[in-house]
Parts: C-alpha cells; sequence; structure tokens
C-alpha cells in the first residue's frame, strides 16, 4: 500500500492530515483545493466539466475529469475524501466512493447534514464518514470564484453522532482547521435544525418581504431604504440555489416557519386588536441583543475517543462552544 | 406686518423659502435646523427641554424653550413652521400653532401622514398645512446625534390632497430641495400604505427572525452569519421607536402583514405538500430583481396650481417619479 507522506509523518489511518481528495471544484470544492494546498497538504481535485478541470490546472492545481482515477488515487493514498458537490448529486458520488475508495475516509461540505448521513449509511459508509459544513459562502459560483480565505475565520460544522470515528472526525477537524475555519460540534439533525432557523427562514422572510414591497408599486420601492434593502438582499440569490437549500432540509425548516407564522399571527392579533406591536418588538429586540453581546467559549481537553466524547463535544456545540486550532506542538 | 428678507425678496405668503421655525430639535428637527441654516434660510428652533436648547444654542443656532414666543415669531415672520415632535406629540403642536401662529404655514416630518393630515384638519390648519416626511434617519437620537447633511439625497415625500395650497405645497418642497433631498410627490394614505410594506413591516418580519432564531439557542446564534445579520438588523432599533412607527401606522401594516403572512402561509403549504419553495423563492427573486433595476422618472413642468396638478403629482410619484431641485434662476 502506497501511504503518503503527510506533515505529522504518522501512518494511515490514524493520520489526522492525510492527502486530500476535492469532489466538485465550484465556489466551495474549488477554495477548498486552495486552501489545503496552501497549508502543504497533498491534494487533488475531480470536476465533472473538462473546463472546471482544465481551469483548475491552469491555475497550479492537480485536476481532472475521471472519477474513478480520483478515487482510486484516494484509496491508496488513504486520503480523505471530500464531497463538494451540489446536494442531488451526494448520491452519485457516495456510491463511486464505495466503489472506488473503500479504504479512504469521507466527509462532505454540504450545507444540510441528515439526509446525506442517511446517504452516508445507506452506501455502506458508515465508520469512514464525518460529515461537514462551512459556514462560509459568497453569492458567486464555480472555480474562477474560488479563493484559498474562503474559510477563514469561518464556523465549520463538523457531524457529531454516537457512532462518530473519533480518528475520522480528527481528520475533518483538522481539514477546518487547515482552512482558518474553528469547528462547532453537532449531530446532523441539530445542524439541520439550526440552519433552518439563521439561514433557511431568512431567506424565505426576505422573498416575502420582497414580494410584498413589489405589490406596493414603484411609490413604495421608491421610498425604499435601509430596512427594505438589509431584509431583502439575500432575496437577489439565484433562486435554484435557495430551493436547494431550503428543499433539502424541508422537515427542520417547517419547524421553524410555523415558529415565524406563529409569532407574526399574534403579531397581527395584537396589533388589530390592541393596536400594539410591543410584546414582539420587545422580544425581537431582547433576541438581537443577545445575539450582539452572544460570546464564544472555546472548547477543550475533550479528546475524541474518549469516554462520551461525541456527547460532550455536542453539548459543548449547544453552549456555543468552538474548538480552536491547537497549537502544532499538540496537534490533537 | 415684520416679513424677514429671504434669498428670492419675494414677499409673504407667496415667498417659496420663507424663515423656518422648527418645533422639536432632536435628531430630524436638529439636523433641518442646521441644514436649513446651512442653506442661508433664517432659522429658529424651539425645544421642550432646556438642556437641549442650551446644547443647540451653544453650537451657534437660535433656540428656546418658549414655545408661544417661538410661534408668535413664527407668525410674525410668516414663517414655515416644521413640526419635528414625536407622533404623540403632534396634536399639542398643532393647538399651539393655531393658538400663537394664525398666519404662518406648516408642515410635520413624522413617519405617518394620515393621522397627521387628520389632526391637522382638526385643528382648522387645513389651507396652510401640508405634509412631509423625508426618509432618513440613523439608529441615533436626540440634538447632539443631528448633522445637516443627513437630508442629502434623500427622498422627501410632499402631501398631495385635492385640497393643498399650491404655495403651501411649493414652500414644503423648497424646504426639502434646500435640505439637499428629492422629492415624492403622494397622498397621505399612499404614502402610509408605501412605507407600511418598505419600512414597517420589514421591522416586524425582523423581530420575528430574531426570536425565532434566538429560540435554536446559543448553537444556532453561534453558526448565524450574513442573512441573519442583515435580516435581524433593524431588531436592534430600540422599541419605543419600532412600536410608535408600527401603531401610528396600523391601519397600512395590518394590510402589509396580512399580505406578508398569506405568502409564508402558502410557502409553508407548498413546502409540506410538494416539498418546493420554489413559486415564493421565484417571484421574491423577480421583486428584489425590480427593485434593483427601478429607475426613477424626473417629474418635470407640473405646476403647482395649474389645472389638475394635484392628481398629475400623485400619479408621478406612484410611477416613481422625482422632483428634484430647480436651477435658481427658474425656481419653482
Amino acid at each position: 500500500m502506497i501511504v503518503s507522506s503527510t506533515a505529522s509523518g504518522l501512518p494511515s489511518p490514524h493520520d489526522p492530515r492525510p492527502p486530500v481528495c476535492v469532489l466538485g471544484l465550484g465556489l466551495i470544492g474549488g477554495s477548498l483545493l486552495r486552501a489545503v494546498g496552501a497549508a502543504g497538504r497533498t491534494a487533488w481535485g475531480h470536476a465533472r466539466s473538462a473546463a472546471t478541470a482544465d481551469a483548475a490546472v491552469a491555475d497550479g492545481y492537480d485536476a481532472g475529469t475521471d472519477l474513478a482515477d480520483a478515487l482510486r488515487r484516494a484509496d491508496r493514498e488513504r486520503a480523505i475524501v471530500v464531497v463538494a458537490v451540489p446536494a442531488p448529486a451526494v448520491d452519485e458520488a457516495f456510491a463511486a466512493i464505495a466503489e472506488h475508495a473503500p479504504n479512504a475516509t469521507v466527509t462532505d461540505v454540504v450545507s444540510v447534514k441528515t439526509a446525506v448521513l442517511a446517504a452516508a449509511r445507506e452506501h455502506g459508509l458508515t465508520g469512514r464518514y464525518v460529515g461537514g459544513h462551512p459556514m462560509a459562502g459568497t453569492s458567486e459560483s464555480g472555480w474562477g470564484a474560488g479563493f484559498p480565505e474562503l474559510f477563514r475565520d469561518a464556523v465549520w460544522v463538523v457531524g457529531t453522532e454516537d457512532d462518530s470515528d473519533p480518528d475520522v472526525w480528527t481528520q475533518v477537524a483538522a481539514l477546518a482547521f487547515d482552512c482558518g475555519s474553528v469547528v462547532v460540534p453537532a449531530a446532523a439533525v441539530e445542524h439541520d435544525n439550526a440552519v433552518a432557523r439563521i439561514s433557511h427562514l431568512p431567506h424565505l422572510l426576505a422573498e416575502a418581504l420582497a414580494v410584498t414591497a413589489d405589490a406596493g408599486g414603484p411609490l413604495a420601492l421608491g421610498l425604499a431604504a435601509g430596512s427594505f434593502r438589509d431584509g431583502t438582499r439575500v432575496a437577489a440569490t439565484a433562486p435554484g440555489l435557495v430551493n436547494a437549500m431550503c428543499e433539502g432540509n424541508r422537515d427542520a425548516l417547517l419547524v421553524a416557519l410555523d415558529d415565524a407564522l406563529t409569532l407574526l399571527r399574534d403579531a397581527r392579533n395584537t396589533l388589530a386588536q390592541e393596536s400594539s406591536t410591543a410584546p414582539l418588538v420587545s422580544a425581537g429586540h431582547t433576541a438581537r441583543t443577545r445575539y450582539d453581546e452572544r460570546t464564544h467559549t472555546v472548547v477543550e481537553g475533550i479528546v475524541p475517543g474518549s469516554d462520551g466524547w461525541t456527547e460532550r463535544m455536542r453539548d459543548a456545540g449547544r453552549r456555543g462552544g468552538r474548538l480552536h486550532r491547537p497549537d502544532e506542538d499538540s496537534f490533537m
């Protein structure tokens, strides 16, 4: 078995920083390939489109269009395979990994986690898969839009299930650290519930606000200022991306949307009956103030693989904890 | 009768740029006193609080706490009185104007217009009152927060009713121009409907989003990024200000809120039944794109007082039209 040399010199599969094989070279995957390269790791990418692969090669990166070839290499070198394809293509990617890279560890950077975890189980990847979600992005897409600093200081959720393998978990966390991110441990379902509230719901509210304001005609749009502009900014996102995100997190989004609908219906009734908006406005101000004043505890001392480590990690995540990159000398 | 000398040298009451008496020296009134002073107009202000009046005087402005005195001077000099007090204090201000300044023209800068117009009629100010609303502000308040450029390039709605007096209307428009704003003509009810959609509804949606996200706990707030921050920015506004705005525009806000609730309920049902968010997301994207690509026609050639001028002005406003400051040589 060929094992690539890594910075730490540890052998696979316990090497926390193995080579990296990136499937999908769009904004996220392309930025990741650049970032881990900049961090000194051996990395190569696969793109379905020859134009994308050619662009990556022209920029000095190792990329190609032969999926089986990229995965067989990942298997030989005990790489970590990062699935960075759009959500609808995850299933096909996992099938190819199951076939061509039975020894590689696997993660992903898709914005929903429950469905991806279920697909990983279905394809028999349990034990060598740990999901991830870097909370980073721009309104651009494609290889050309990527840059190695995209993930710097971002939050990278690392999937933490009861049966998560500690070595794989450590590899995914190290990937996040190498990209400059901090790590928040969370179970897939907790992640999906959280992003429904802070990412998917804001999109639906922005769309509804844009439509309601537009119904006021050019007079209303002509008077629109900061509150409208900020409140509808994400409505400018390409509809296909918004639908994919929201529909991929349907169940959690329904719960968050119902919560918001209840609040707004109650506010409507209080305004109609008591001419007051005070209850909602007061609660909203309190909530936003809590966000502005939030602090993050740094999670330390939970060793992956130690007794109860997944539950302790998740508990720390629930309380707003984050893992920072350890000093190189004491790397996990 | 003492008539102050003005730039155009025209006599009152047809002088479009008479002296200015500002009631209320908070952010808006204080900025207005500074702006018209910078434009070379005679101006003085009234503040209820001695500390505020003293601060204005210390900054070189003409200000005091004797309301009757300020208004009697406005009457003598045929000034335009600008009511810049909080909405709940408008009634009292109009009563004082009716008593002490029977010859002055009157406008206001309050963010709702139907209720203020009704109060003006109630106090017998019809014929010498034309409402206004500069779409400008910051999150700060008080004299100290004001600055003369606050209104530069802002939209200033000028109330345009069937019985609006053309001379008073012209005075209010000139006030907006002197502050560096453009003028959008609109009836009070049209203004209120528009701002319900582009200003008051965004506040309620932001509050609901903040509360719903906060219900996700520290994990959700810890993952929150751009879409949450932008979508909840105005939830940081002082609750008293938000309630005053929203409650003062109750009827129009209920209509806008019902529109948004219908959209969100429909989206909820489509997501639950068809696992799709496409209809709302597509409509929202179209609406936001229309906002980004909106153009403003410059309204010219409608002479206040000419046949059908109020309806022509309102019609232009409905189509997104704006009046720009005329050249000094051809000032209205």
